[in-house]
């Protein structure tokens, strides 16, 4: 069994949605358990074998979006599972973990529900753009569906149960990712994280916990679960996000306006050395991208749009690479595959997506 | 006064020459000093103007090449003296220094007689490619024609008395320029510097005592001037300068060989940022056209020659960029006009020199 999405890429990377210079995405994902089943990691394989069938089942059975497609990860090799854990349907964690787990996802890659991830289920919904509202309310819309077909372990003191205190409670964790290469050229960004922690939000790089800010990625996340409804958190969020986009949006101007010159220099440096590079490591990759879709959001590159830069961002990612030219390949033959690959891609048609 | 060499460069800086592909000169270096006049350090002032203008008359007097022309420093714009010492035709100590003082120098800029530097006269002969034989002889000719116009200070026992005991007796060095990008890229240049101590040779940066091997440029040159002939100090030249450039161009060809992938991103990408950078530092340029010096000597770059990049490293140099953007800029505007330069020097006609 394998996976093949060839060049097509999730909805919430396709650039568009409000704030969209600022926001690549919002997520919305909420842990839940089974009642009458142990946590996974008190459960026995037998246990967890029933679960995962038991929620295949019922995942499908809710019908969470017009057109929803299983995959079995203990079956799936690992490239693939890697690739799944790249277009954010999975946890990096899933992907490297053993035994019977699988998940579900719609054909937009805007919903996804791990089964047997750290708890019985995972489910997330993911939007382009700063959207929130909207994808808060179709994840209440997911998790009722699903709530139909098994039984939650609720407990009407502490809510939802969960396998880690933290996620105890609402089980709610809401993020968004922002792009913020202005910040991060001014040296600027300790003052988001901080503005983050006071309302007991957290910033993360592209990749979740232990990741850095890569290519000036970053997710904005809750910390805490527990002792606060869902409106509230989802609303400190609303209140904050609009305040880091308004600063990202100033200091982008004020380069603009007394630093043209060195910002153009990072933005056509960078195109340089996609276009010529022959070797290019994942973490370059991001950070050249990332200049790109800087150029392109403030008007000084007109050659290349925003979707284009974010397919490249997805398929220079070592699996989806890998997948690509259909070979496993070590590190140092992915860091030439992903030049020769964003060269092609950024030279011939030279268009926009 | 002023001097303007427009977009010329020297015969040494051609980039023809034996060897070429990997000593861009070859240097001889005589000191000497007038008797009956103190050495430079003791001289009043009018006796440092007197020789001035005693060594002026003698200099051109001696016919040292068919078309000589002399520059009075202390008349001369400081940046048209950082552009002679860019050139080579006299040391940065000359160019900065004050008082009396003064360069000969032949339109190839292949001969240059400095007048009061630390000695009486430093008079040089220079030529591209490895080329010691003739450049000693020429030097020769030059010492000859210039001793028929003015008394030399000798000593039977010493030899040739000059200002510092380094430069004693023959008040000879010789030095030769070399670019080694694939020994700087494998770090094995300690034991090219290693090679050189054994026969009291001595390695330094592009311009001289206390500058780093920026662009993997290096002359090597005698630290001793007394206890040995002339014959013998070039005699060990002619024996190392060989060695080295065969160690140079083996690791060139086992860098092709097995490395070809990460040789090729390393000149390609230099070649990306020199057309692509808004802002290029005199160091970062320097280091810039070294690569793209290697991918054209080992057949990488065809669209350029080295001629071409000879040129750009002149004309890109602090002074000689001023000189011809006709203004004076500080060190920000300087990076800025460095970048449009190089790139609007490689784009078009985009051709060879």
């Amino acid at each position: 069994m394998a996976i093949d999405f060839g060049e097509r890429i999730g909805q919430w990377m396709s650039g568009a949605g409000r704030d969209s210079d600022v926001v690549i995405s919002s997520r919305v994902r909420l842990a839940r358990n089974i009642a009458g089943h142990r946590f996974m990691s008190r459960a026995s394989l037998e246990e967890r074998r029933e679960l995962a069938a038991k929620l295949h089942q019922a995942v499908l059975a809710a019908h969470v979006a017009p057109s929803v497609r299983y995959a079995d990860l203990e079956a799936l090799p690992e490239v693939d599972r890697a690739m799944l854990a790249e277009r954010h349907l999975i946890s990096r964690e899933h992907a490297e973990a053993e035994g019977p787990r699988g998940v579900a996802f719609s054909e937009e890659e805007t919903v996804s529900v791990m089964v047997n991830e750290e708890d019985h289920l995972r489910m997330q919904v993911l939007h382009g753009g700063l959207d929130l509202e909207n994808t808060w309310s179709e994840m209440q819309g997911v998790d009722r569906a699903i709530e139909r077909e098994v039984p939650y372990a609720f407990d009407s003191q502490f809510g939802y149960l969960t396998a880690c205190p933290t996620n105890v409670g609402t089980g709610l964790r809401v993020s968004v990712m922002l792009h913020l290469p202005a910040l991060a050229m001014t040296r600027e960004l300790q003052r988001v994280f901080n503005a983050a922690a006071k309302i007991d939000f957290i910033v993360r790089g592209l990749y979740g916990e232990g990741t850095q800010g890569h290519g000036d990625f970053f997710q904005i996340s809750n910390q805490k679960s527990l002792g606060r409804s869902e409106r509230e958190i989802i609303g400190s969020l609303e209140v904050v996000i609009p305040q880091i986009i308004r600063y990202e949006r100033r200091v982008r101007d004020g380069l603009i306006g007394e630093h043209r010159r060195q910002v153009e220099d990072r933005v056509w440096r960078a195109q340089g050395i996609l276009l010529s590079a022959r070797v290019i490591s994942s973490e370059e990759a991001l950070h050249l991208l990332s200049q790109l879709r800087l150029g392109i959001n403030i008007g000084i590159i007109k050659e290349y749009d925003i979707p284009l830069v974010h397919r490249l961002f997805m398929l220079s990612r070592p699996a989806h690479l890998q997948k690509l030219e259909g070979a496993e390949l070590d590190a140092l033959a992915r860091d030439a595959a992903r030049a020769d690959f964003l060269r092609r891609s950024l030279t011939a048609p030279r268009g926009k997506a």
